[in-house]
Protein backbone atom coordinates (compact mmCIF):
# COMPACT_ATOMS: atom_id res chain seq x y z
CA UNK A 1 0.00 0.00 0.00
CA UNK A 2 0.80 3.72 -0.52
CA UNK A 3 2.95 5.39 2.44
CA UNK A 4 0.33 6.20 5.46
CA UNK A 5 0.72 9.74 6.47
CA UNK A 6 -0.39 11.15 10.36
CA UNK A 7 -3.55 10.14 11.82
CA UNK A 8 -6.42 12.85 11.46
CA UNK A 9 -9.20 12.24 12.87
CA UNK A 10 -11.83 10.76 9.98
CA UNK A 11 -8.88 9.64 7.90
CA UNK A 12 -10.24 6.57 7.80
CA UNK A 13 -7.60 5.27 9.01
CA UNK A 14 -5.75 5.11 12.77
CA UNK A 15 -3.10 2.72 13.72
CA UNK A 16 -1.63 1.11 16.82
CA UNK A 17 1.91 2.47 18.28
CA UNK A 18 3.87 -0.68 20.15
CA UNK A 19 4.04 -4.19 20.08
CA UNK A 20 1.47 -4.77 22.60
CA UNK A 21 -1.93 -2.68 21.34
CA UNK A 22 -0.63 -4.43 18.19
CA UNK A 23 -0.93 -7.87 19.43
CA UNK A 24 -5.06 -6.83 20.89
CA UNK A 25 -5.90 -5.86 17.44
CA UNK A 26 -4.83 -8.97 15.76
CA UNK A 27 -6.16 -10.83 18.18
CA UNK A 28 -9.20 -9.36 18.81
CA UNK A 29 -9.93 -7.49 15.83
CA UNK A 30 -8.49 -9.09 13.14
CA UNK A 31 -10.96 -8.24 10.49
CA UNK A 32 -9.63 -4.27 10.94
CA UNK A 33 -6.30 -4.67 10.71
CA UNK A 34 -4.95 -3.37 7.31
CA UNK A 35 -1.48 -3.60 7.56
CA UNK A 36 1.86 -4.26 10.18
CA UNK A 37 4.74 -2.17 9.83
CA UNK A 38 7.47 -4.30 11.76
CA UNK A 39 10.93 -2.40 12.11
CA UNK A 40 14.01 -4.54 11.72
CA UNK A 41 15.46 -4.39 15.12
CA UNK A 42 12.46 -5.94 16.80
CA UNK A 43 13.57 -8.94 18.16
CA UNK A 44 10.52 -11.33 18.03
CA UNK A 45 9.90 -10.17 14.66
CA UNK A 46 9.00 -13.99 13.49
CA UNK A 47 6.53 -15.01 15.80
CA UNK A 48 4.45 -11.62 15.00
CA UNK A 49 4.98 -12.65 11.30
CA UNK A 50 3.74 -15.87 12.19
CA UNK A 51 0.33 -14.18 13.27
CA UNK A 52 -0.26 -12.17 10.09
CA UNK A 53 0.26 -14.82 8.16
CA UNK A 54 -2.36 -17.19 9.84
CA UNK A 55 -4.53 -13.83 9.80
CA UNK A 56 -3.71 -13.20 6.19
CA UNK A 57 -3.07 -9.58 7.06
CA UNK A 58 -0.24 -8.08 5.23
CA UNK A 59 2.92 -7.48 6.93
CA UNK A 60 6.59 -5.63 5.67
CA UNK A 61 9.47 -4.41 7.55
CA UNK A 62 9.37 -0.96 7.37
CA UNK A 63 11.38 1.35 9.10
CA UNK A 64 11.55 4.53 7.25
CA UNK A 65 6.99 3.68 7.98
CA UNK A 66 7.41 3.65 11.58
CA UNK A 67 9.97 6.15 12.23
CA UNK A 68 7.11 8.52 10.42
CA UNK A 69 4.30 7.89 12.29
CA UNK A 70 5.51 7.54 16.02
CA UNK A 71 6.96 10.23 17.76
CA UNK A 72 8.78 8.15 20.61
CA UNK A 73 11.84 5.97 19.67
CA UNK A 74 11.05 2.68 21.02
CA UNK A 75 8.13 2.10 19.10
CA UNK A 76 9.05 -0.86 16.70
CA UNK A 77 6.10 -2.45 15.89
CA UNK A 78 2.76 -0.49 14.26
CA UNK A 79 -0.48 -1.72 13.11
CA UNK A 80 -3.11 0.21 10.51
CA UNK A 81 -6.26 -0.84 11.06
CA UNK A 82 -9.55 0.60 10.52
CA UNK A 83 -11.82 2.22 12.88
CA UNK A 84 -14.72 0.22 13.48
CA UNK A 85 -18.72 1.49 15.17
CA UNK A 86 -20.06 -1.04 17.96
CA UNK A 87 -23.46 -1.04 19.35
CA UNK A 88 -23.39 -0.98 23.49
CA UNK A 89 -25.11 -4.18 24.53
CA UNK A 90 -28.55 -3.24 26.85
CA UNK A 91 -28.06 -6.14 29.46
CA UNK A 92 -25.07 -5.75 30.53
CA UNK A 93 -23.42 -2.64 32.96
CA UNK A 94 -22.23 0.38 30.82
CA UNK A 95 -19.27 3.44 31.74
CA UNK A 96 -20.54 6.56 30.37
CA UNK A 97 -18.41 9.37 29.74
CA UNK A 98 -18.99 12.51 29.17
CA UNK A 99 -16.83 14.77 26.82
CA UNK A 100 -13.74 12.92 27.98
CA UNK A 101 -10.63 16.11 27.32
CA UNK A 102 -7.77 13.84 27.02
CA UNK A 103 -6.74 10.87 24.80
CA UNK A 104 -4.53 9.20 27.20
CA UNK A 105 -6.99 9.67 30.48
CA UNK A 106 -9.86 8.43 27.67
CA UNK A 107 -7.34 5.12 26.82
CA UNK A 108 -6.57 4.76 30.39
CA UNK A 109 -10.12 4.54 31.50
CA UNK A 110 -11.50 1.64 28.64
CA UNK A 111 -8.07 0.04 29.68
CA UNK A 112 -9.24 0.22 33.48
CA UNK A 113 -13.36 -0.72 32.06
CA UNK A 114 -11.98 -3.81 30.40
CA UNK A 115 -9.99 -4.72 33.32
CA UNK A 116 -13.17 -4.94 35.26
CA UNK A 117 -15.65 -6.57 32.83
CA UNK A 118 -17.00 -2.82 32.11
CA UNK A 119 -17.10 -3.85 28.40
CA UNK A 120 -19.56 -1.32 27.00
CA UNK A 121 -18.50 2.32 27.29
CA UNK A 122 -20.59 5.11 26.12
CA UNK A 123 -18.88 8.73 24.84
CA UNK A 124 -20.84 11.67 24.89
CA UNK A 125 -20.78 14.79 23.54
CA UNK A 126 -17.68 15.53 21.05
CA UNK A 127 -14.84 14.66 23.32
CA UNK A 128 -11.28 12.91 22.80
CA UNK A 129 -11.25 10.71 20.25
CA UNK A 130 -11.54 6.73 20.97
CA UNK A 131 -9.12 5.94 17.42
CA UNK A 132 -6.61 8.41 18.10
CA UNK A 133 -3.38 6.49 18.41
CA UNK A 134 -2.77 8.64 21.56
CA UNK A 135 -5.77 7.11 23.34
CA UNK A 136 -4.89 3.37 21.43
CA UNK A 137 -1.70 3.65 23.25
CA UNK A 138 -2.46 4.61 26.45
CA UNK A 139 -5.44 2.06 26.53
CA UNK A 140 -2.62 -1.15 25.62
CA UNK A 141 -5.02 -2.17 22.95
CA UNK A 142 -8.53 -2.14 25.65
CA UNK A 143 -10.05 -0.19 22.74
CA UNK A 144 -10.21 -3.84 20.67
CA UNK A 145 -11.78 -5.44 23.61
CA UNK A 146 -14.34 -3.47 24.52
CA UNK A 147 -17.52 -1.91 22.70
CA UNK A 148 -17.80 1.73 22.31
CA UNK A 149 -20.66 3.50 21.17
CA UNK A 150 -20.53 7.57 20.31
CA UNK A 151 -24.00 9.79 21.59
CA UNK A 152 -24.57 13.45 20.52
CA UNK A 153 -25.99 13.97 24.32
CA UNK A 154 -27.15 12.43 26.89
CA UNK A 155 -31.18 12.53 25.85
CA UNK A 156 -29.76 10.29 22.89
CA UNK A 157 -28.17 7.37 25.05
CA UNK A 158 -31.18 7.60 27.75
CA UNK A 159 -33.62 7.11 24.82
CA UNK A 160 -31.53 4.09 23.83
CA UNK A 161 -30.89 2.78 27.05
CA UNK A 162 -34.14 4.00 29.10
CA UNK A 163 -34.07 0.58 31.40
CA UNK A 164 -30.05 1.28 33.11
CA UNK A 165 -30.15 2.57 36.48
CA UNK A 166 -28.11 5.56 36.37
CA UNK A 167 -25.66 6.65 38.68
CA UNK A 168 -23.70 10.16 38.15
CA UNK A 169 -20.48 11.00 39.49
CA UNK A 170 -20.25 14.11 40.69
CA UNK A 171 -18.30 16.48 43.55
CA UNK A 172 -21.35 17.53 44.76
CA UNK A 173 -23.21 14.25 44.43
CA UNK A 174 -25.93 13.50 47.11
CA UNK A 175 -25.00 9.87 48.12
CA UNK A 176 -21.45 8.63 49.20
CA UNK A 177 -20.01 6.20 47.89
CA UNK A 178 -19.64 3.29 50.28
CA UNK A 179 -19.88 -0.64 49.60
CA UNK A 180 -23.64 -0.24 50.53
CA UNK A 181 -24.64 2.78 48.28
CA UNK A 182 -23.02 1.55 45.81
CA UNK A 183 -25.49 -1.99 45.52
CA UNK A 184 -26.79 -1.82 42.06
CA UNK A 185 -29.34 -3.69 39.96
CA UNK A 186 -28.26 -4.68 36.44
CA UNK A 187 -28.45 -3.05 34.10
CA UNK A 188 -27.08 0.17 35.77
CA UNK A 189 -24.71 2.88 34.51
CA UNK A 190 -21.86 4.75 35.81
CA UNK A 191 -21.36 8.22 34.46
CA UNK A 192 -18.08 10.03 34.61
CA UNK A 193 -17.57 13.82 33.89
CA UNK A 194 -14.71 15.64 32.24
CA UNK A 195 -11.65 16.20 34.04
CA UNK A 196 -11.64 19.73 34.36
CA UNK A 197 -15.34 20.34 34.50
CA UNK A 198 -16.94 17.14 35.67
CA UNK A 199 -20.78 16.61 35.05
CA UNK A 200 -22.67 19.72 34.57
CA UNK A 201 -24.95 20.57 37.23
CA UNK A 202 -28.34 18.77 35.57
CA UNK A 203 -26.92 15.39 35.86
CA UNK A 204 -27.83 15.61 39.17
CA UNK A 205 -31.61 15.04 38.15
CA UNK A 206 -30.75 11.71 36.02
CA UNK A 207 -30.43 9.53 39.05
CA UNK A 208 -28.44 8.69 41.99
CA UNK A 209 -25.74 11.34 41.95
CA UNK A 210 -22.46 10.09 43.73
CA UNK A 211 -19.82 11.74 45.80
CA UNK A 212 -16.36 10.07 46.74
CA UNK A 213 -15.52 11.85 49.94
CA UNK A 214 -11.63 13.02 49.84
CA UNK A 215 -9.87 15.45 52.32
CA UNK A 216 -9.26 19.33 51.83
CA UNK A 217 -5.96 18.86 50.70
CA UNK A 218 -6.68 18.15 47.36
CA UNK A 219 -8.97 19.93 44.71
CA UNK A 220 -10.10 16.71 43.41
CA UNK A 221 -9.57 12.91 42.38
CA UNK A 222 -8.08 12.31 38.96
CA UNK A 223 -10.40 11.44 36.82
CA UNK A 224 -9.03 8.26 35.43
CA UNK A 225 -8.60 7.23 39.18
CA UNK A 226 -12.10 8.01 40.13
CA UNK A 227 -13.24 6.16 37.48
CA UNK A 228 -11.14 3.34 38.71
CA UNK A 229 -12.49 3.47 41.82
CA UNK A 230 -16.46 3.75 41.28
CA UNK A 231 -16.13 0.50 38.70
CA UNK A 232 -14.31 -1.79 41.42
CA UNK A 233 -17.08 -0.56 44.10
CA UNK A 234 -19.97 -1.15 42.08
CA UNK A 235 -18.73 -4.62 41.53
CA UNK A 236 -18.22 -5.67 44.67
CA UNK A 237 -22.14 -6.34 45.40
CA UNK A 238 -22.98 -6.26 41.98
CA UNK A 239 -23.34 -9.61 39.26
CA UNK B 1 18.81 36.28 42.85
CA UNK B 2 21.22 35.04 40.32
CA UNK B 3 19.31 32.87 36.77
CA UNK B 4 17.24 29.55 38.37
CA UNK B 5 18.78 26.85 36.16
CA UNK B 6 16.54 23.48 34.87
CA UNK B 7 16.52 21.19 37.57
CA UNK B 8 19.22 18.56 38.62
CA UNK B 9 18.51 15.88 41.33
CA UNK B 10 20.60 17.33 44.43
CA UNK B 11 20.92 20.72 42.85
CA UNK B 12 19.52 22.53 46.29
CA UNK B 13 16.31 23.51 44.99
CA UNK B 14 13.40 22.45 42.53
CA UNK B 15 10.30 24.23 41.12
CA UNK B 16 6.83 24.38 41.27
CA UNK B 17 5.52 24.75 37.59
CA UNK B 18 2.19 26.17 37.65
CA UNK B 19 -0.23 28.44 39.62
CA UNK B 20 -2.06 26.02 41.73
CA UNK B 21 1.03 24.27 42.78
CA UNK B 22 2.87 27.29 43.90
CA UNK B 23 0.20 28.46 45.73
CA UNK B 24 0.15 25.14 47.77
CA UNK B 25 3.94 25.68 48.48
CA UNK B 26 3.60 28.73 49.96
CA UNK B 27 0.23 27.94 51.67
CA UNK B 28 1.42 24.76 53.09
CA UNK B 29 5.13 25.02 53.18
CA UNK B 30 6.22 28.58 53.17
CA UNK B 31 9.22 28.31 54.92
CA UNK B 32 11.12 25.96 52.12
CA UNK B 33 9.89 28.78 49.32
CA UNK B 34 12.91 30.57 47.66
CA UNK B 35 11.40 33.36 44.88
CA UNK B 36 8.20 33.15 42.96
CA UNK B 37 8.51 34.39 39.42
CA UNK B 38 5.31 35.56 38.21
CA UNK B 39 4.33 35.89 34.09
CA UNK B 40 3.32 39.76 32.69
CA UNK B 41 0.57 38.11 31.49
CA UNK B 42 -0.58 36.27 34.66
CA UNK B 43 -4.27 37.55 35.45
CA UNK B 44 -4.63 37.46 39.31
CA UNK B 45 -1.05 39.04 39.85
CA UNK B 46 -1.78 41.14 42.66
CA UNK B 47 -3.67 37.90 44.86
CA UNK B 48 -0.36 36.30 45.09
CA UNK B 49 2.06 39.08 44.91
CA UNK B 50 -0.28 40.24 48.63
CA UNK B 51 0.07 36.40 50.13
CA UNK B 52 4.14 36.72 49.00
CA UNK B 53 3.80 39.96 50.60
CA UNK B 54 2.33 38.33 53.69
CA UNK B 55 4.52 35.68 53.33
CA UNK B 56 7.99 37.42 53.30
CA UNK B 57 8.49 35.67 50.08
CA UNK B 58 10.56 37.11 47.58
CA UNK B 59 8.72 38.14 44.29
CA UNK B 60 9.52 39.36 40.67
CA UNK B 61 7.63 39.27 37.33
CA UNK B 62 9.88 37.56 34.72
CA UNK B 63 9.33 36.11 31.72
CA UNK B 64 12.70 35.47 30.64
CA UNK B 65 12.98 32.63 33.80
CA UNK B 66 9.48 31.61 33.27
CA UNK B 67 10.33 30.59 30.03
CA UNK B 68 13.36 28.95 31.09
CA UNK B 69 12.62 26.68 33.70
CA UNK B 70 8.99 25.33 32.22
CA UNK B 71 8.78 23.45 29.01
CA UNK B 72 5.10 24.24 28.38
CA UNK B 73 3.36 27.36 27.10
CA UNK B 74 0.67 27.54 29.74
CA UNK B 75 2.69 28.57 32.64
CA UNK B 76 2.66 32.01 34.09
CA UNK B 77 3.78 31.22 37.89
CA UNK B 78 7.00 29.35 38.64
CA UNK B 79 7.49 28.79 42.47
CA UNK B 80 11.71 28.36 43.34
CA UNK B 81 11.93 26.21 46.86
CA UNK B 82 14.31 24.23 48.38
CA UNK B 83 13.59 20.41 49.09
CA UNK B 84 12.74 19.32 52.49
CA UNK B 85 13.24 16.05 54.51
CA UNK B 86 10.13 15.07 56.70
CA UNK B 87 9.74 12.01 58.93
CA UNK B 88 7.00 9.71 58.81
CA UNK B 89 4.37 9.64 61.69
CA UNK B 90 4.80 6.03 63.10
CA UNK B 91 0.55 6.26 64.43
CA UNK B 92 -0.48 6.56 61.21
CA UNK B 93 -1.10 4.85 58.14
CA UNK B 94 1.25 4.73 55.36
CA UNK B 95 1.73 4.30 51.62
CA UNK B 96 4.72 2.78 50.98
CA UNK B 97 5.85 3.05 46.93
CA UNK B 98 8.87 0.36 46.19
CA UNK B 99 11.10 1.69 43.06
CA UNK B 100 8.74 3.93 41.55
CA UNK B 101 9.51 4.44 38.04
CA UNK B 102 7.65 7.33 36.75
CA UNK B 103 7.81 10.85 38.05
CA UNK B 104 4.15 11.66 36.12
CA UNK B 105 2.52 8.19 38.22
CA UNK B 106 4.57 8.95 41.79
CA UNK B 107 3.13 12.88 41.35
CA UNK B 108 -0.81 11.38 40.58
CA UNK B 109 -0.31 8.84 44.01
CA UNK B 110 0.72 11.65 45.69
CA UNK B 111 -2.03 13.43 45.09
CA UNK B 112 -4.43 10.27 45.39
CA UNK B 113 -2.74 9.57 48.75
CA UNK B 114 -3.38 13.45 50.38
CA UNK B 115 -6.89 13.00 49.24
CA UNK B 116 -7.64 9.98 51.37
CA UNK B 117 -5.80 11.05 53.71
CA UNK B 118 -2.86 8.88 53.49
CA UNK B 119 -0.08 11.36 54.68
CA UNK B 120 2.64 9.46 55.12
CA UNK B 121 4.46 8.16 52.50
CA UNK B 122 7.40 5.60 51.98
CA UNK B 123 9.54 5.73 49.04
CA UNK B 124 11.75 2.51 49.02
CA UNK B 125 14.81 2.50 46.76
CA UNK B 126 16.78 4.85 44.43
CA UNK B 127 13.47 5.16 41.86
CA UNK B 128 11.44 8.07 40.76
CA UNK B 129 12.43 11.45 42.55
CA UNK B 130 9.65 13.10 44.69
CA UNK B 131 11.02 16.77 44.23
CA UNK B 132 11.61 16.52 40.32
CA UNK B 133 9.18 19.70 38.96
CA UNK B 134 7.19 16.97 36.68
CA UNK B 135 6.68 14.95 40.18
CA UNK B 136 5.40 18.02 41.75
CA UNK B 137 2.88 18.90 39.06
CA UNK B 138 1.31 16.00 38.79
CA UNK B 139 0.93 16.12 42.24
CA UNK B 140 -1.08 19.14 41.89
CA UNK B 141 1.21 20.58 44.90
CA UNK B 142 0.43 17.66 47.05
CA UNK B 143 4.20 16.93 47.59
CA UNK B 144 3.64 20.34 50.12
CA UNK B 145 1.04 18.60 52.29
CA UNK B 146 2.31 15.27 52.82
CA UNK B 147 5.22 13.87 54.74
CA UNK B 148 7.97 11.59 52.40
CA UNK B 149 10.84 9.70 53.52
CA UNK B 150 13.17 7.68 51.61
CA UNK B 151 14.53 4.06 52.52
CA UNK B 152 17.12 2.34 50.82
CA UNK B 153 15.49 -1.15 51.25
CA UNK B 154 11.96 -2.58 52.86
CA UNK B 155 14.22 -3.79 55.66
CA UNK B 156 14.99 -0.46 56.71
CA UNK B 157 11.47 0.76 56.31
CA UNK B 158 10.81 -2.38 58.23
CA UNK B 159 13.22 -1.71 61.18
CA UNK B 160 11.57 2.01 62.14
CA UNK B 161 8.33 0.90 61.85
CA UNK B 162 8.29 -2.92 63.20
CA UNK B 163 4.25 -2.09 64.46
CA UNK B 164 2.37 -1.85 61.28
CA UNK B 165 0.57 -4.28 59.53
CA UNK B 166 1.72 -4.86 56.35
CA UNK B 167 -0.48 -5.03 53.08
CA UNK B 168 1.60 -6.05 49.70
CA UNK B 169 -0.37 -5.46 46.41
CA UNK B 170 0.96 -8.08 44.15
CA UNK B 171 -0.28 -9.97 40.80
CA UNK B 172 -0.05 -13.17 42.53
CA UNK B 173 -1.22 -12.12 46.11
CA UNK B 174 -2.92 -14.64 47.92
CA UNK B 175 -6.00 -12.35 49.35
CA UNK B 176 -8.24 -10.79 46.94
CA UNK B 177 -9.10 -7.36 47.84
CA UNK B 178 -12.96 -7.16 48.80
CA UNK B 179 -14.56 -5.34 51.92
CA UNK B 180 -13.94 -8.40 54.38
CA UNK B 181 -10.27 -8.36 53.53
CA UNK B 182 -9.83 -4.95 53.46
CA UNK B 183 -10.57 -4.78 57.12
CA UNK B 184 -6.93 -3.09 58.43
CA UNK B 185 -6.25 -2.25 61.96
CA UNK B 186 -4.09 1.20 62.67
CA UNK B 187 -1.16 1.11 62.08
CA UNK B 188 -0.90 -0.31 59.03
CA UNK B 189 0.81 0.17 55.53
CA UNK B 190 -0.32 -0.39 51.60
CA UNK B 191 3.01 -1.85 49.43
CA UNK B 192 2.85 -1.09 45.92
CA UNK B 193 5.42 -2.31 43.86
CA UNK B 194 7.27 -0.78 40.49
CA UNK B 195 4.55 0.04 37.18
CA UNK B 196 6.59 -2.35 35.08
CA UNK B 197 7.83 -4.96 37.72
CA UNK B 198 5.29 -4.93 40.58
CA UNK B 199 6.76 -5.95 43.66
CA UNK B 200 9.66 -8.36 43.76
CA UNK B 201 8.20 -12.52 45.00
CA UNK B 202 10.05 -11.91 48.34
CA UNK B 203 7.44 -9.07 49.42
CA UNK B 204 5.02 -11.72 49.61
CA UNK B 205 6.74 -12.70 53.33
CA UNK B 206 6.48 -9.67 54.39
CA UNK B 207 2.41 -9.66 55.34
CA UNK B 208 -0.59 -10.22 53.36
CA UNK B 209 -0.45 -10.11 50.14
CA UNK B 210 -3.77 -8.57 48.34
CA UNK B 211 -4.77 -9.30 44.75
CA UNK B 212 -7.10 -6.79 42.16
CA UNK B 213 -9.11 -9.19 40.75
CA UNK B 214 -8.92 -8.41 36.72
CA UNK B 215 -10.57 -10.03 33.57
CA UNK B 216 -8.24 -11.92 31.49
CA UNK B 217 -8.54 -8.69 28.80
CA UNK B 218 -5.46 -6.32 29.97
CA UNK B 219 -2.53 -6.86 31.13
CA UNK B 220 -2.58 -5.51 34.72
CA UNK B 221 -3.78 -2.29 36.27
CA UNK B 222 -2.46 1.06 36.02
CA UNK B 223 -0.09 1.69 39.07
CA UNK B 224 -2.12 4.77 39.55
CA UNK B 225 -5.63 3.03 39.67
CA UNK B 226 -4.13 0.08 42.30
CA UNK B 227 -3.48 2.22 44.21
CA UNK B 228 -6.16 4.32 44.32
CA UNK B 229 -8.42 1.73 44.59
CA UNK B 230 -6.98 -0.02 47.68
CA UNK B 231 -6.19 3.23 49.54
CA UNK B 232 -10.09 3.86 49.21
CA UNK B 233 -11.30 -0.13 50.32
CA UNK B 234 -8.76 0.17 52.66
CA UNK B 235 -10.63 3.47 54.26
CA UNK B 236 -14.46 2.05 54.05
CA UNK B 237 -14.22 -0.03 57.45
CA UNK B 238 -10.49 1.42 58.73
CA UNK B 239 -10.27 4.41 61.11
Amino acid sequence: MEAVKPYKKGCGYSYTLGAFPTYELIKARPETAVEIFIHSSFTDAEELKDLCEKERIPFSVNDKQINRLSDKENVFVVGVFKPFSCKLEKSRRHLVLVNPGNMGNLGTIIRTAAGFSYDDIAIIGNGADVFNPKTVRASMGAVFRTRHELFDDFKAYRERFPEHDIYTFMLDGDTTLRLDTADPKMPYSLVFGNEATGLPPEYKAYGTSIFIPQSEAVDSLNLTIAAGIGMYMFLQKGE
